[in-house]
């Protein structure tokens, strides 16, 4: 048995993680953090009543080391969990942050986007990029792994593979994404206010959401030289799913739509989560599931490809898990099938 | 032209009063308050952008008398309306408050209900109940009138006549409403969140919500006896709308759904905002109208009725544009067809 | 491994049914029928793509028991289980129905409620009710089992108990539930579409919903006389979930609260799906579970219980599993948790 | 008062139009048809009970002209409005057609999208396009009038000045439209049950939906040489509602935001529907009203524009009474504010 601990254990998408490690059979819950809550868990999460007993506790690593925790799943806000991973790796327990604060390779883009200083700028470029289907041999390396955004999942994933064929411009890529509400968080506001929200779809963040530098970095790697995207996400009157259409530039001649299919078929023809369809896809389609689901089309010299996700599990907490399974040793779909 | 003020006009019944008052031909609006926001209006209702072009301030009742203010609608909550209306009154407005604090005729009542002493008390048992259906003659008569709630908006209307014409027990009434979310306001907290509500239903204050001795105010008058009822709010994944489900037992011997039909027919035959139906009615058919739609069916000892109206309209800012033209002297029915 | 037959396959019960069965270690799904469709099954419910390869198809009872299958679960329409069923058994296979065919135990009241006659009235009052929670014993002796409806599912549970304390009147019941759209079934009807059901809640079958004998037969065995409800289902504008509100009238003198609760938490304290709650529950607490939570409130005379179940999961096919697991001797909660 | 019929009065933009000419002082309603219902269009559209009091019939053109209409409102599907329009001309009646048939110019690019020949060719090229904020002159001059599309409205207004300004690249322009179901009508059909459209997006129609040649048609005419544009509308859940993310590639060196957004602001300020915003807008800004809210940002040489409409209001019913408006003299706003 692994023993965990979840930092920031009141949102959402810590409340899916907690039902993923509930039926994980290795996974052993002994510490779940807040700041300002002391309840038990179940109490913040009703959906978990009889299920689990832990309170909510505000401690420090070292209590929470004390403890004898192998892993540490950090759900806080970004630069919160940079400022602790040292102190958790230190004590010898490996950390998985769901925040941004190691997604990005250098502290300067870092500081650029999120406007504060990285409190641990030096381990930033050695730390993985937790989306296993992509980066599955580094994460197996490492003792930390930054979780991948939500948004930059559901992109990433039909991208990568195609830019490193070549078949696409690097430099000219829309992505028009649409999320559930839940992406927002859990923290009341306005905006997140079900009369705000429900029947009602808006544009946030154009070209400036903070998912922007995590793309291009990450889908760079792929293209073999810098890439450029166009970001717009939408907020969609729906809990949960996001919908990612892209919009990109044929480069190879006489590209064709199963070229691409193929190539993606290919590509993910061993991964358990990733599946190639020929019918567009919905977001219900993958809800409730560690799946992502892709399809593309050519459409004169332009590739439109649509990929589904669940924002709080392929999005966040099963990527999570996957990343825990890689890391400790266990196949890696344990808990998420 | 009447002069008109909106106190606590950030919220989702002043946008439905702001909306009415626009196509008023005889409403001038020259007033919004708040106390904490003093932006244009169209920033904190994007819905009226180019509609009107006011400021929200936070001014005294005697700034926005010198304005030579004819009529306050009043969206504060509870206790505040009561005190400011007192000098609305003495310089020349005319008020119509959407909170309870005129609703009850008792300020012992009142203090039991929403623990606070009431502000004007000797006001109280003079102020008619603002359901025009029930209450013109009254209304006419009135320089300030409580409009009422939306719950009791729903409830009263199909129970007032039935009890009057003793077809049912005053004394074992069941309300069991649902309503949408917009009911629960616009100040963001954790239990209005688009995540929290959507794809969810619940009860809430079951038997101690404060629109119960409201409901049981009112009916008693009709029933000629202390009515006494129980009430079980719900919440509902929808913007707006009521939905009032009513159990009552049935005291006069060989009654049939269709006199209780016939009954309701006669009682608002001239009435534009009542309709009684046959097939049972959504919610659907009356958002965003001024209508309540009524049904009724007989089974065994039992009478079941159901009502459906908008909660921000019919159950708040149509009712209060009802009162406003009784008592301005316009036609009842102007702005709301 | 036990081989599986799922008759009527493309609804929604149908779907949640594969799901639970695909993560059930002891079971092999090997047909799956439908009378108009021969379509691959993922392609009618893309959310299994990648997870079965099974085609539907249009077989006779006796293809499918030449294929050696254990057990049959039926989602066909009322008289339509009937008319197979004694097939299957005959042929050696046990029979799980979805349906309403074998939950009454008299011809009679099938045929005044179902306008129909039972096609296998004989074998009627000796197949047990399938709600382990109250009929476990029953379930673990027979070879075929009536999955409970939906509503009485949510009804049963908390009412049961509490009718047998002899706490409350078995003839004064109401029961007002509140219910997801998917429990109208899949089949495009108008009254089902989008823009009819999103933002509108309504009333139907009120005091004629063909559960009202299936609750009453059943809460009467534990109230040891005729009970009488009187039922009225509302249509609500989500998913799943049902939400049951129950008023009824206390028998027993100076009963409470927590005499309630108590009652409830020890009738089901070895129980894994049922869990009493203080505060009031929500759907979400629920959905996607095969749990009940329960409340009550005492209000004067009445007692008010408020139950929640998912109506695909708890109220069709994870009681089913439940059934499954009872008769083929594995652990309950296998596939449920 | 001017007489008039709808032809196809059953669905959910004939509601819409229904119940603006209800407040429209000048329009009077004598025939309302539907091919398979002759209820009192009450039963069909609770929503209008005691609003107004017609049956639907199925009459000829000839009977309905001898009541003396003066115009048509067509919601018929395409090729069945110009098959019954000649008669209704030549009787002497206007003609407003809410479907496709004479919105395209060549009775070829019909042929070739719609997979069916002309019925009324010859006039094709005569009857102006509807969209009273670009084409008022034509429309005035005409007795019959192609009320435009709901997504190419929300495309065509912010992009056919920014066009004609010679801003950007006529062809690269991506139109990646988000609708509330509404929008796929009335008609039963599995794809647009609640269950399959609540807590889902997906695109449909990718680079093929009709709509796509309205677009490109109405747009080149403002950029002077053909626009091609790759158009992917997406379903979203929520009942109405459509918002346009447009990219398009900016061509004039030096555009600012501040250059687009006054363009649009010299453009339209005359016009009553429509508004340039600074902030995103949301559907729900512009839902029951006949307004289009649009906003511009520049990021790097791309350019983005965001519209949001009322698909049933300004993207049919609205549109066709402003169209209504003009053809018989009335000012434009009317029943529209």
């Amino acid at each position: 048995m692994v023993r965990i601990a979840i930092l920031g254990a009141t949102g959402y998408t810590a409340l899916e993680l907690l039902k993923l490690l509930i039926r994980h059979p290795e996974a052993e819950i002994v510490a779940l953090t807040s700041r300002e809550n002391t309840q038990p868990v179940d109490l913040v999460h009703p959906s978990l009543t009889g299920e689990i007993s832990l309170r909510l506790e505000n401690s420090t690593p070292q209590e929470i080391l004390e403890r004898g925790v192998d892993c540490v799943f950090s759900c806080l806000p970004h630069t919160a969990t940079a400022a602790v991973a040292p102190a958790f790796l230190d004590g010898g327990a490996k950390v998985i942050d769901f925040g941004a604060d190691y997604r990005l390779d250098s502290a300067e883009v870092f500081q650029k986007w999120y406007g504060v200083e990285h409190p641990d700028a030096e381990r930033l470029p050695r730390v993985p990029y937790g989306l296993p289907e992509l980066f599955r041999a580094e994460i197996l390396k490492s003792n930390i792994v930054a979780n991948p955004g939500c948004y930059p999942t559901s992109a990433i994933l039909p991208l990568a593979p195609i830019l490193r064929a070549g078949y696409i411009e690097p430099t000219d890529i829309i992505i028009d994404s649409k999320s559930g509400v839940s992406g927002a968080g859990r923290k009341p506001s306005l905006k997140n206010l079900y009369p705000e929200c429900n029947e009602a779809i808006s544009a946030y963040g154009i070209g400036t959401h903070r998912h922007t530098p995590e793309i291009e970095l990450i889908i760079s790697k792929f293209a073999g030289q810098d890439a450029k995207i166009l970001f717009t996400p939408h907020l969609t009157p729906m809990d949960r799913g996001i919908l990612t259409t892209a919009y990109s530039r044929i480069k190879k001649p006489g590209l064709t739509q199963d070229d691409v299919l193929n190539l993606l078929r290919k590509q993910y023809e061993n991964e358990p989560f990733v599946r190639i369809v020929e019918a567009p896809p919905t977001t219900k389609d993958v809800i409730h599931t560690n799946r992502c689901h892709i399809t593309a089309r050519v459409l004169g010299d332009r590739l439109v490809t649509i990929s589904v996700i669940d924002n709080l599990i392929k999005g966040a907490s099963g990527a999570a898990v996957q990343n825990f399974n890689l890391l400790f040793g266990y196949p890696e779909e344990t808990a998420l099938k």
